[in-house]
């Protein structure tokens, strides 16, 4: 909600492709890292200034580019410059409100998607914008922060492992995206136990914070569905094969992230139907509560009220009052008494009330 | 409603294209605009008389005619006289419960909008219909009043901000169109904030009228829903790129502003389901809350009605009742009625009722 | 559902195109007027014999054949004789329980309409059904029973007011169904009427009849739903441009009663969606008053039921019980009482019960 | 349910195509009816062994060949091998829990159909297996048992009224099929006559076992939607001139019992629409009732409890009690306590209990 | 769910096409078995190591082999590497958390799909990962476990029944998808069991435990949705008849298993809806009680606090209360006390409470 806030106050009113950050500011300094390689050749440097990214533009290699931090507006602007990048896919990357989604330009694809992760113990579901700029033979990644999901990554290029080294920039750009899918995984395990553990309370134990409780993970679960969903036509998008710079080897890959999204999906949608189910379960144990309360209160007073009456009755002062002389009357009341209220019981007893 | 009853009442039985106002008449005079640029040259003025905006239609620069008030049936028959507008379309412009819609005319594209703005302090959301007619070198706008949501656009032009000097009238009608839906996302802020300070009243401090509150939240976000759906379809038909009078390069402005309304709609979407979802949350505080009241009842009158009992037994009036006679009666009589109540309190102890 | 039923008993085993009237016979005797006009001429008759309006069949003016009553079954088998209808066609016209729909026989088309009306003051919505049959230069139109809502059309054709004296056949056809779709705004504005009340009644004086009225609301509503859904499916097949005999001209009038019937389901949906948030409301407002009356139970019984102990206690008639003795018993247990209601109340007050 | 359960059972593990007869064995005997005809020809028979029809296979005439009772596997066989079935037709056949569909074989189509009706008076809804093959100038229909269903037809055929003598083998399907869903509608009339007198008791005598009334209801209907379901698909198969085996002329019939088949399911969707409406306003006549029983509870618990505890406090045996010993004091005691009550009553009264 | 997380911690980081076994090691050791055979010709046999598989990659002759346990990677990837199979397969073959699909590298198709059975009496339902690769003259099979459901085939082989023998491999696949259809039956005939004997407890004897029950079989009955659902993609894929590998007389079979994992769909749609029906009982059944409940309080409340009053009044003890020095007056009392007792009676069961 915020993020749409933030969209809406900053930015009405200036023209498309104006650079505004939008967001909170996640990290202080920005920092550059580049992979170069081919199958034989590997160079990783950390860079301080953009501008020593820009000779791999033109180099046979791929290059890899990611820029963590987004907040220094200027920098943006020179790597469209550089990358001869349209305006708005540079608002883009800078405003994280950003919805999930592919731009096709014909040399170069733009692609924006969350990446989510948890940090701490227990602590809440951070989402974070990755935007990406695949070219014929570099890939560009920004992220919000400096992050450790792309560190596998990292080192399959650096030792070679499986087909990244053997591979165009497209796969590159599948493997990163694969990371970000294989981190909501995570996510969905995290909220699996949640969900798991808040159907244990309302089976055996609901409070009155119960229905709260469900109401929040549902809503935690609508925002991540919001992040997730865009997703799916993305990857779909990339697959119909009607881009030059995705070549037909990475097809197969693409269709394999595809179906974890569809998986990711699917258990999202599950868990909203559980949680749903849920709701419905603490709402007839409320009512079931409530009838034990009423049955407690029924049995008491049905069973003493009558009783006290007749107590009543013999507490009367009236002068002509024949039973009060008899020597055996106190002793029929009680009888009278202990007959009703067994009978009563008894009555309980066969309502399965008791 | 209101809108749909004038539109009956009014029009039924005239022949198509007859020229009625329909809607509350909410500016008294006409206010006639008019900017004709190009990437060099600005001419900008306010006209009395709308004839003398007529000779614009023939110069080769752009030219954006802003017509504010559209009760003035005779200005609208003479602009669709002089600019050969469909009849249907003088009756579209002028009857303002219109749902948004785009109709090609070839040589013009008509396009009808709901424009939302919020006036003072926490008041109402007002609608306007704003209708487009886009030709190959002129916009036509007409408002219902004189609204300062163009003003950026005005200055934009005015300071040769941003590419609009340096496109054609399509991107102007972009422009136009992309400052109405940055103003959804005011509208939809305000409505976050209203949506989350509910929330915090189901679940912090809900009273009777909490219900009702929801409710009337729910029927305005589906009125914004019904202004909003249809813009989805018009900008995705403008992007079809089937009409000769929208340029390619507009296409990826165009392309941004579809995913801004996909956002907003999926944002009234998510406010939809979180409404519901707070009335589940709602019900359920009121069955917790009488269960509450309930279990307060049912203690009272289960610890005191056999009380009472035991006193009403020993107040009865029999000649012969041994116990009345015996020295430490009275003593063992509170003795019991204490163990009693003591035992109905652990009970209740037990049962997390206490 | 009553109609279903007369079909179902009525026609079951017959051959397919029998003619057999289904339906309240409504009109006692069948009125037959002709209008045949073109720019310049204009003949209007009402005619005694169908054989009458036959020769009209073959004249190059447009002919418009009103038929009111179509009980007559004799009648409509000499209409299906002289201009070709198939057998199924008359079997639709004469058969009420028909579902809108539309039919292309190349030569001809044909329509089947709901007409939605309403007679004397807050009487029930009533529904007829329009046949129209369209052929290059003529339209027949079958009504169950004389009816005014053609009346505006009949004095544009005397009067050449409009188009509808300069355009073919086929604009004749589109005003006939433009106006039985200006008749459901009528309807829609009684429903909105209706809607409102019943929300101000569950808003502030809701008793035990008001889920009934919201279910009969509902119902009346998706009956019309039933009615008016498959009237998108028609205009939009006759805007489809196969027909030879809808020419090109009257495509945007078709288009425009397009936006109205998607107008009119918008306003049905919404009308749905209104009403199941009022049951919700409702429900809730049920369950407030229970929580009200048990609060005023719940406080009355646990302020006296304690205080009732007390006094019982010093009924008793034990002879040793020391405070019946002493002075200031009788106004200390006063005191004691006093205090005791005092910190319910305060209890109360401090719940927000009181 | 029953039938899935018998399809599981009995068939795992059998190869493709083997004939096994699935549901309830429903006739002992099997009856073969032969009709032979063309315009002028007609010949009718009932034959003891089925290669008594084999001959008609290559006549030019129409030949119907209806086989009641699909148990005797032997005969379906030697249908199958003499009119070059699949054994995958014959095996889906003699399978009673066949889901309604169509097969194109080409030079024959293979159509499952559910027959629906009633038998005796109120008693359950009966479901039958239809099976047709319609060749190119025959029709094979299996029936599970002797229904007189299609006894309109060949009366039809019998006295060469309609179209049936005029027509090819096709639009004797037609007519089977049309037979069936003519069906439909008779047990749509029950289930509207249910439906309708369950709301009745809904709005005015609810019980405690209407809710599981509408449950049953509700099933039924939810069965008979998976039986008619997937005629629509079916007939809509048939209409896309695809075969050859079906001709233009019974085109415009198939859209006719098409029409019928969507209105039959509109209303299916019409009835669980009212019957969700219905537990709605059976749910909050629930709780309208429990709310009058609180009702009355409270009343006379809150004018008695503290009249009770008045009458308490002057029982108590306190020596010194001033009040006791006043002329007047019984008599004021009257006066407070009708005043009290008086004040309860009013309200109560204002609060619209009473 | 717990399966999803495996497959997140297992599986996080490692590039595309690692083999890594994920879900519970079912069986110990691995059992190649393979049957080579065509019209005329069979070999049965059990191998020790997959490299005796090998040879038959290259005969004439359709080859199953079948791989019951898949911990075995090293196996896998011996496979794989002989076969050709893509990294992705294999991963996807020791992955039990896969979601079923099908890919096609056109010289072979890859199918997941989901076994499903239950073992010893009235125990879970088990899931378990079937992996086949159908190349044009061989079947691999993979299996977590041995088990039964493969064997009514092995037979079929073994004794030339059906069509088996004569057809391709790609009937084998056929055949094999056909079996673990059929095992769904089986879990549809114990979830109706299951169904319908809760149903009959909400219906007769609803318990606390009932809304947990219907949940919980509503979770199970999601959960096979998830793992049947993406079957009828599946088989549609291979129907469309775009591989060279799977020959048209396998057509029909398809659309046979097609049809049949419709009719499971269909039935699990019918269980959830049933089971939403069922909780709308057992919640009105709940509210049905309570209100029985509070009638017998209110009853007995109502008839016996009244009458306690005015035994209240009569024990006080004022000096001047002339009714208490009257002979008849105790007598008088009682008649007062049964009046009011009877008319209260009678006054319930005019309300129908008795």
């Amino acid at each position: 909600m915020t993020n749409i806030a933030k969209k809406a106050s900053d930015m009405v009113g200036l023209p498309p492709g104006t650079l505004i950050h939008v967001g909170e500011k996640r990290s202080e300094s920005v920092r550059i890292t580049i992979f170069d390689y081919d199958e034989k050749f590997l160079e990783e440097k950390e860079v301080k200034t953009i501008e020593e990214a820009f000779p791999y533009k033109d180099k046979q290699t791929i290059t890899w580019i990611n820029i963590d931090g987004i907040h220094n507006l200027d920098l943006i602007r020179k790597v469209g410059g550089h990358f001869n990048l349209h305006p708005l896919i540079l608002e883009d990357i800078v405003n994280t409100s950003q919805r999930p989604k592919i731009e096709d330009f014909t040399d170069h694809i733009f692609i924006v998607l969350k990446m989510l992760y948890q940090t701490g113990d227990d602590s809440e579901i951070k989402e974070e914008q990755v935007s990406l700029v695949l070219g014929s033979n570099f890939v560009i990644s920004f992220q919000e922060t400096e992050g450790d999901i792309f560190n596998f990554i990292r080192d399959r290029i650096r030792e070679g492992k499986g087909k990244i080294r053997k591979m165009k920039a497209d796969y590159l750009a599948y493997s990163l995206i694969d990371a970000i899918v294989d981190g909501y995984f995570l996510i969905l395990e995290k909220l699996g136990e949640k969900t798991e553990s808040l159907e244990d309370e309302v089976m055996l134990d609901p409070t009155t914070k119960t229905s709260q409780k469900i109401h929040r993970l549902k809503r935690k679960i609508m925002s991540l569905r919001k992040s997730i969903w865009p997703l799916r036509e993305i990857i779909s998008n990339m697959q119909r094969g009607e881009s030059k710079i995705i070549y037909k080897p990475t097809m197969i890959y693409l269709r394999d992230v595809y179906d974890h999204t569809i998986q990711v999906i699917d258990s999202i949608e599950t868990f909203r139907d559980i949680l749903s189910g849920m709701l419905d379960v603490y709402l007839s144990s409320i009512s079931n509560r409530m009838n034990e309360v009423m049955k407690v209160l029924t049995i008491i007073a049905t069973i003493f009220i009558p009783l006290t009456f007749i107590a009543g009755v013999y507490g009367m002062n009236f002068k002509f009052m024949p039973e009060l002389e008899w020597r055996w009357s106190y002793f029929v009341v009680w009888l009278i008494m202990i007959g009703l209220a067994s009978y009563m019981i008894f009555y309980f007893r066969r309502k399965k009330w008791l």
